[in-house]
């Protein structure tokens, strides 16, 4: 959690243009994120959300968009009213929306690379400054599988982790009940009017009151199949560490551990009968340099050392003493970024070698044509 | 196998001597190997074996001996008689005696510690020459671990290894059964004559035409609980690598497993769940660091890599080269060293600084003094 100096809270209206950012089409949490500097988040762009204010509406979509060029379909800018009607519905479902950089963000997550610009969440939101630890496996989990998890969450939980899980049938749903005494996080695909399944809105409602949900879908997003690998990448990205109690080949389990292993996270699994194809993917895990676990001491056993250590955010990008980051690019590099485009495919790298600009420029620059705030002339 | 230049053959009357030498008692391998540069063995120890021959009877025992004073049973020569009948009765069984650095002594075993000075064997002995992994586990074996020791001791057989194993009921049996057809080596805790356990003689009979029975112990011998232990040091020994199908906690497993990482051999553990007590020694393996192996590919990957490598002998200890190895002692170094001991116990580096002498000499004249060969005065 962002308790100290650094954390900060937005105005109304500003959450409001953040929100209008974030819900535009064809821009990624990656888009928005590369324009702050890591772990402040929203608070340092005032720049583009400022942007939207001041041009007039008319000079949108002027120009064909870098997307429209590539065959994409045009960047819409998300309507002010839509944005206000969104706030308004998740005040009245309890649901708060934070937006990174800010206090109550978990600090973990916005460590991870494409941390999700805003969350709507809701419950008992101190459980997200817990140190958590992930528990996920297969759906189709056999009884010994649903009895070890049950063994692990509450062992972690006693011993003051917050269970992060994905609220889905077996393993998930083991996971949440037997940590929610002290405080366990349900990470949704979809929005937090859209529980799936749906018959455990029943298991989110004695999550709640010592727990949390957590989103980063809007309210009346139905969660598709897509979502829930992206949303696996929040479960591990909350965490210091994954357990994996069971999980077949190819399971959306091994995705989260692939996803905990690229954010620096613990990937702890639990050992099988090499004749049980539950314990396919986890022992899978372990030859590949899982630790491997028994017991809940084998987790706390590794962790409690992280825990001790303050959070180190990544390197901060360098950035010119003369530029300040919320000033706009010079007109010029502006032009000479936007000429060096073409429906061709070009790397970042390439484009602020040849423009003689910064990473930083050529991205803002970007996000700009892709929500039409800038024509490619 | 000593199939090289370094590779020598006792005559009958050597074989004899070194028998005598071997079954003497209170006279363990160490100290016999610890006269023999490595890698070599019996040939290189003429001194001990022939001063068997030239002291007369009436020498030995003549002093208190260094374990009679420190309240142990005083040291016996075996009598030529009992030596010449054991062979005889040996050659009867189709038993071959090996000493170490004979042709025929499995090279590997040749270089742990504690080899044994001499090995006998029965069966279709080329199958000592193959390169051997051991396959080990609990009497009291599930289903399920009878099933992956087959599948893994046929997968071994089939890449062209030996299995090597102990003969037990459970999991040893199950191996050897799914690789007698292509060599299968069984190390017993008693002597040739002595099969443990009886019901297992069938077995044995299937095993022989292809693979080889090989135990350290005199005919005759009856196996005690401790030489199970003792034995399984041979099992890894003979191996380039042990797997551990599945083991309780405190298993003779698990002393295998851990003679073999003393011996610098490769250490495969089968997984299992936790819920599982039977998995409980191999998952507490893999933990502190042994390989995990859910199928044969896991082992033959490992190991094809070391089979490939020469094998190599420790490093010698340096010896002066005006001393050659089997040259007595100088009669004062003798007394030098003699007169140190007490019935205190002393490192024989102590001993080594003291007397001014080398290890070398200093272990022959503490091995005579066991023998009785020579008195404390």
């Amino acid at each position: 959690m962002n308790e100290g100096a650094k954390a900060i809270r937005l105005t109304d209206e500003q959450r409001l243009d953040w929100l209008r950012l974030i819900r535009s089409q064809n821009v990624g949490p990656r888009s928005i994120m590369a324009q702050t500097p890591h772990n402040t988040g929203a608070a340092h762009v005032p720049h583009l959300a400022q942007s939207l204010r001041r041009r007039p509406r008319g000079a949108r979509g002027a120009a064909p968009s870098l997307a429209r060029r590539g065959g994409a379909s045009a960047p819409q800018i998300f309507p002010r009213e839509a944005a206000e009607r969104e706030i308004e519905a998740a005040q009245d479902l309890g649901v708060a929306l934070i937006a990174v950089g800010e206090a109550g963000y978990p600090e973990r997550l916005q460590m991870i690379d494409d941390a999700p610009p805003l969350i709507a969440v809701r419950g008992h939101l101190p459980a997200l400054a817990m140190p958590a630890v992930a528990v996920v496996g297969s759906r189709n989990a056999s009884a010994a599988g649903m009895k070890l998890t049950q063994i692990f969450a509450r062992g972690l939980s006693e011993a003051g982790f917050a269970v992060v899980s994905g609220l889905a049938r077996g393993i998930d749903a083991a996971a949440h009940r037997a940590s929610l005494a002290k405080g366990t996080i349900a990470v949704l695909a979809g929005g937090q009017d859209r529980i799936y399944p749906p018959e455990h809105g029943d298991l989110l409602d004695e999550i709640l009151p010592a727990g949390v949900a957590l989103t980063e879908m809007p309210l009346g997003w139905e969660p598709r199949a897509r979502d829930f690998p992206r949303r696996n990448r929040l479960i591990s990205g909350l965490a210091l560490g994954v357990v994996i109690v069971e999980a077949a080949k190819r399971s959306g389990s091994l995705i989260t551990a692939r996803l905990a292993l690229e954010q620096g996270r613990e990937v702890f699994a639990v050992p099988g009968s090499p004749l049980d194809p539950r314990a396919e993917g986890t022992n899978s895990l372990i030859k590949q340099g899982a630790t491997p676990v028994t017991e809940t001491a084998d987790i706390v056993a590794v962790l409690e050392p992280i825990m001790g250590m303050a959070l180190t955010a990544r390197e901060p990008e360098p950035t010119n003493g003369d530029r300040p980051y919320d000033v706009d690019p010079a007109a010029d590099e502006r032009a000479r970024i936007v000429a060096l485009l073409s429906p061709a495919p070009v790397q970042v790298d390439d484009l602020v070698r040849l423009a003689k600009s910064s990473p930083r420029v050529v991205r803002l620059v970007l996000l700009e044509l892709e929500l039409g705030l800038v024509s490619l002339v």
